[in-house]
């Protein structure tokens, strides 16, 4: 049973490897009538693109998405969407190493297990190279939910962690500076330590928060698919993803009852968000926060001691250019997994009439 | 959509709410020609249920687990195996206020709010009953695992936290302390902590960490079928869970690429296991370590403000017996979720010949 | 991958043996508010009975189905529906030759063939006894469908064949007769057939049509999931059923388009209906009319040349008491699978409101 | 819940409407190392095209399948394989009438009424355009399958009538006259008969045999998706069909048990083949026959009387150029659904081992 799916009522299927002639996918489920605007699409992708700033990689590639079924006139007709975005410069890259050399805390050995024939030009299909699909059809599901704001952004970058609170930010500002961490001094904070890492040769982790307002009470379905259950799916098949908190998350742990349950008011929201915005896996119609863990980049500029296809030890060659820190260009995928979700579960929740 | 089942090899659909006469579920995929022990399904399922120490909630429920197909002369068959777990006394509790009152941090007004029709004598299907039957499918799952050995602990019980990492404790004496602490001098501070809680007519939360090993190179399906992604659907999934990782899970994030990339040894093996067994969505053949966080109990000893369904401001009062602290209770429904998801993966990954 | 569940939106999953203590099921995704008339699940059930009349198996059994979930106050709320029927005197038959040798035109060769460890002492799962589940389910799908009405006669027995077309019957008289013809004079005709087939110790087939009428128009879900391709589906995955027609079925392979095409009133209903009441996947909002094509029960009442399981050639022995006919049986369970594809496709098609 | 995806373990997803600027679609589920013949898959497609005969519509298009991903160095890799078929001069045609006639026996209305926003080019998401995606997948999971080989060929066309059985026939000649029927004699009264429809201005339905040989015993998952219930299913869902038989079909309900019943011989092969190759839903060995009927074309080239999208009676004007008969046309349509639900089959029954 392959797994290149996610949703039920609103169906993303992608194809694509890093080092193929394009990547793209399928969007299946999307209601018809709905009017597409195909700009916001190309900027959230854009969000994710390689070069955006000197806090990147330097590689300026730019992706472009191309619609090729499903729309028309500018709107949805309910027939999937599918898209593509082709791969620049793909055959240009020196692959040399990789393809006999398993790099650490990369997928090539595994695949290698579990596929035997692999693309061993680059991460193939485990590069996260796959997640530029993600972003689009995240920005195609978010049209279909008009009252929901999806907004994500840098909340931690290696030890230098943001205080402040979602209310007490300023979310507009999010792009304001190239960390996409919308607090200006930690901002600069986090620039610091990602050119510290990247002159060390090293990279590093970081957390992303996420946040959707306005979404309606009583998305998700118990007891599999309560919605808390399907955006942790979401995020962690993220790739470097480790970990996923919602409402009070770990700090949970540690609380009583007494601290930690959200009191109900008489218009029936609640006084404090412990829960996150879910209960019993339903959506409660308080914002829904997440917080999810990056791990740093596997790619270093350091020589690094592994094996070969042969189980021989060998040394793998510091590389040159690398991306010391993913997590301002993981945002925009963040928000594309949680407005899959939320527009999956915004569908399934459409109500029987007789 | 529907949302009562998970799995897709190997697939767990339940049903039952916590006042109706009976619990169960079917689970389809089993492979035939399996030998069931039907002892350690039920033994499983006997570390769930209430009553089992003192540091539980007093009712003492026996739970017995009745299967009604899919099995013949001690085997598995291929066919679907259902199976059902009465509900003892299920008329017999005073739910009083509850048909009226939304329970703070409860699902009641959700529910309510989703479905419009809910019945009112408890949790219904949210409540956390629906979990024995987690145990049994997980039970049997595991079944179909010989090689592989799931085991959880119970790591944190609010600010008590266990310092011991998996390699260090024997995880033979899980069971040992009615914390399922395999530490005893942590379980000892757990227990002490639990019943300050109890005495306090408050609850606490805790961290739950759950061990896979012996886990075949492969299992999982990218790129959204991730073997991470799966186990923190199903671990989400638990009633009070609000946090997962994965190996370096959150602390990831404070880390460098240096630090964190797990070397690979000649055989194949990692020297470290940052990763936490998995890869690139794939386990790598090193221990699958994961860590949940559940909640404090929502039900406490204390006098809370919240209102009925007419939004009136009303009290809800102090529940006289409650349980201080589930998590120990939720260790085996810890290890029913991996194993399920475990087996799912790896009936999933069987290899095709021509 | 297993195979007991079908459905995407309201979705079955059934389990049991012939010979086991109980068969089952649950249907999931019923909407929430429905009132629930559980008089005519049994009754629906009731005409699926062996021993109804002469013209069936002697054996005079009473399925009655048990509900275990789901309803509250005589409503669905939204919660899975748990049901079963015990299997009485289980124990009790003698199932002496049937262990050891492959009857003809049974699933015994194929079924040891794929599972190995197979439930010998009757048909196990692949008995039509499952088909009670069915029955189940489909009358629960009815009662979220109040304005379509789904109904199914025998249209043939052997070669005894009904020439009225469904608008010049009274399909009120279906249960009239016991062979469930609603034509007197056919079904009597048919009643003879069946008993000369008895009297020469044989079996007959038939043919079910089934007419669903008040379906909206647009139900279906182009290109996979088509009206008609899921009601095939459906149909076909009966025990015996061998064909499947819609509207003019294959006699459209002999007429010209000029004859078969449906003129387009002004009401946008159509002159004729070919198309059987499904254009393009989609329900046009006439009648859906099927046919279904039953063979000859295998069992009969002659010694049989057959081999057993060590390829050892042997004669199995007549059956005393066998059913000459089971196509009047199966009008209800053509029934429930016609409901259960038409609210599943109810289902799939509510609209997205912003 | 859209329906654009078919299959389980091999799943098969498409897009695309017929005046868009491609079609295309992702197989996801293809095991890895397999060497894939693109020839043959190109093949596959030409035999599917217009143009090829005088018998066909006029219009000569060429459709070449372009891939961009799951294939390496002449091997799959496991990953998705993505390909897209380019729509050439989908501008060119003048769609006059088109966009607010609904034509009879099209779709028009019912996309209209379901979907509301419409692409009024043409037939847009129903035309037969898409089918050309079946067949790549088709082909494709024929390479998985090297022991089973199907074929489908002409056996009726209106009233002309193959006599003979697949026994009887030399299926290599099935391409060697245009009808695709393989008995020269008939096919040539086939060919007669199309001229004569055609010369009238009008068009003609027809029946499709198919036949699958080297099936392995086993394959099926009762008791919903039994082989010949998937089989159905997928035949049925071409646009165009209206009828689906097994082995025996309609014929055997005119049967008697003791004339239909496949007595098994020494070597578990049955004497006959009336069961068509599956019992009790799983494949016996034998040879699966299954026989579709397709519906005459809806365009034809007389005046009709029908009305526009206000309700209006109107005439729908003759169309100059049309496909007087398909049903050659569509013989590879046929193989490809049968080889995609056999793959998908033969996946879902890889054999568990500890």
């Amino acid at each position: 049973m392959p797994g290149n799916t996610i949703g039920k009522s609103l169906v993303l299927t992608t194809y694509g490897e890093s080092h193929g002639t394009q990547i793209g996918g399928i969007l299946d489920g999307m209601p018809s009538g709905i009017e597409i605007n195909l700009d916001s699409v190309q900027k959230a992708l854009d969000r994710r693109r390689p070069g955006q700033s000197h806090l990147t990689t330097e590689r300026n590639e730019e992706d472009t998405v191309i619609f090729h079924s499903g729309l028309f006139e500018g709107k949805t007709t309910g027939t999937p969407i599918a898209f593509s975005i082709l791969n620049k410069d793909h055959r240009s890259e020196d692959y040399g190493q990789i393809k006999d050399v398993f790099r650490p805390s990369h997928a090539d050995f595994v695949y290698e297990a579990k596929y035997g024939h692999r693309d061993y030009r680059g991460g193939g299909r485990s590069s996260a190279r796959e997640t530029a699909c993600r972003v689009v059809g995240g920005a195609l599901a978010a049209q279909i939910l008009p009252n929901i704001q999806v907004k994500a952004w840098v909340s931690a970058v290696g030890p230098v962690k943001l205080a402040a609170t979602a209310e007490q930010l300023d979310l507009s500002t999010i792009d304001a500076h190239p960390t996409r961490c919308p607090h200006q001094e930690t901002a600069k904070e986090m620039e610091t330590y990602i050119e510290q890492c990247r002159a060390a040769n090293d990279s590093t982790g970081g957390v992303i928060t996420g946040l959707a307002t306005g979404v309606p009470v009583g998305l998700g379905e118990p007891v599999f698919d309560k919605l808390q259950a399907d955006l942790a799916k979401a995020l962690m098949s993220i790739n470097a993803v480790k970990g996923f908190e919602i409402g009070s998350g770990f700090s949970s742990s540690e609380m009583t009852g007494s601290m930690h349950n959200d009191a109900i008011n008489e218009d029936f929201s609640t006084a404090t968000n412990n829960a996150g915005g879910i209960v019993g896996g339903l959506s409660n119609g308080a914002p829904i926060e997440v917080r999810v863990a990056f791990k740093p980049v596997a790619t270093i500029g350091k020589n690094q001691k592994t094996v070969n296809k042969d189980g021989e030890s060998t040394i793998l060659a510091a590389k040159g250019r690398h991306d010391p820190c993913v997590v301002p260009r993981a945002v925009p995928i963040v928000e594309a997994m949680m407005q899959l979700v939320l527009a999956d579960h915004y569908l399934r929740n459409l109500k029987y009439k007789a």
